[in-house]
């Protein structure tokens, strides 16, 4: 293979009550990205939008990947990569981790297969260093499994791949920053056993919701009493948006990784689509702009759109 | 049904990481109990063991479950109890739970299933609070549903059920006292954040792998990082235990309940009766007496031995 193009999706982190150790893939928005082999050991990053990244590949999200993969692997051999980039920096919704999980995804694709799912992780995760300075794999591992994944430990890499129950997924980012440093920042370093042992009963209950497809389960599950309570105060109008998607039929949902989207997961997708509706209005209210995704979880991650085995 | 004789497992409870949420049923050891339906209001519990437990209802774990039940459906008949306990109180094998479960669970068959096993839950928890002062469901949930239980919340009660994998159990109990209480009061108010979040990762690793019937994964899972470094304090030689029977193949285990009861799961029975004997050798070695079980984990729970409609 010479050349492939893939559709890498935009990945929900946390999942309300899993910090730091679930996260779900989904259909929209996602990024495209077209990577070749290039007979030259050269690392080269085109940008096709307008987000202004970095283009040094060791300044780029994607282009650590790639080195890092060219020096395991002792390539002569580089490789030329296309962005287009449609998941926004900074919303909260995995744009790092699929800049990241694409680089290493695609380049195996080139490479034949040549790394396991756990590897492609491993070398995703210094995309995410050099984005965040944290090595993790919340996001990527949902982006190159698909659907629902336990991060378990990331040294070593132990991802466990859940069921993906048929469920939509209502999404809004509004325009506003939450630094993923200050959003960590803000967190307590000690919380009371007490309200950890209730987390884990909705963590618990959660993956046995989802393994036993038990949407009521799920939904009864989805509380988290430890870190949306610190970090919603950083989004406008989270709780306004969380009660009201709720009234609406929510299953339940909260802050999309560490925030400013929101998330929310319905049984129907007229019940996501007015969801995402009334997430933008409450924005529009305020005069924030918003956008608004609706999608179903997406059970495959990554996809290949096109591959070519010519320049 | 005029009177019903039951055969009441013993329970693990918290499974090692499922601190204050999980709990196992198992076979070995078990107490029986024989209820009748008296003509008189009357409660009249017979102790057939020797260990000195109170007949008095108000001050028996099972008087008290049948009062309550009792009560609540203003009954103007009485209950009469034989039970025969073999589950050593303050074994941490759910000895209490046994006897409250078991009141609840064959009041309800007398009664012709006028209870839901939520409501058996909830009448049985009385006897918990007895015994312990704490209205908790972890061994009465498996006790009376079978299997591996996620006690999601008690107030209200939200039970789990969880598959039952097909593993062997073996249990020691070192005549040694561990109060609840003090086991409970040696626990740390508060914990960090990121040992949080490591037991969460474990928790969720052992439900997916009891729901996958994933025994690798159940084993990587089996890791409390926030309870047991404690609580083993109060255990002599959990350390050496737990080691050595790992390194004889146990998948994992730890502390049954508040302990002293230790338990291990293994996946064939020859590993479970090799542990379980070399747990009695350790503490042989230190001339501490100690009774040890080996069976499987029991899918069932309570089982009616016998019932019949004439007294």
């Amino acid at each position: 293979m010479k050349k492939v193009k893939i559709k890498v999706p935009a990945t929900v982190a946390n999942l309300v009550c899993g910090f730091d150790i679930l996260g779900m893939a989904v259909h929209e928005p996602y990024d495209e990205m077209e990577l070749k082999i290039l007979e030259t050991p050269d690392i080269i990053i085109k940008h096709e939008d307008s987000f202004g990244l970095p283009e040094n590949p060791s300044e780029n999200v994607a282009g650590i990947v790639l080195l890092k993969i060219q020096e395991h692997l002792k390539l002569n051999t580089g490789f030329e990569v296309i962005i287009r980039k449609h998941i926004k920096p900074g919303s909260g919704l995995g744009s790092s981790a699929a800049s990241a999980a694409g680089a290493a995804f695609g380049a195996n694709i080139l490479l034949k297969n040549i790394l396991s799912k756990e590897e492609m992780v491993h070398f995703a995760m210094f995309g995410e260093e050099l984005a965040s300075g944290v090595r993790h794999a919340d996001n990527i591992a949902p982006c190159i499994y698909g659907g629902i994944t336990l991060v378990k430990s990331t040294d070593p890499i132990d991802i466990i791949p859940l069921n993906a129950p048929e469920l939509f997924v209502a999404a809004v980012h509004p325009q506003v920053e939450v630094k993923t440093s200050d959003s960590r920042q803000i967190l307590k370093k000690n919380i009371s056993l007490k309200s950890a042992v209730e987390q884990w009963g909705n963590i618990a209950g959660l993956i046995a919701g989802i393994q036993k497809n038990d949407l009521s389960l799920i939904g009864r599950s989805l509380h988290d009493v430890i870190v949306e309570p610190v970090r919603s105060i950083l989004i406008p109008k989270f709780d306004e948006i969380k009660a009201g998607s709720l009234q609406m039929g929510a299953l339940g949902g909260g802050i999309s990784g560490s925030g400013p989207s929101i998330f929310m997961l319905a049984e129907k997708q007229e019940t996501a689509e007015r969801i995402a509706q009334f997430m933008k209005s409450v924005y529009d209210t305020i005069e924030i702009e918003s956008f608004v995704y609706v999608s179903k979880i997406n059970p495959e991650g990554i996809q290949i759109e096109e591959e070519s085995s010519s320049l």
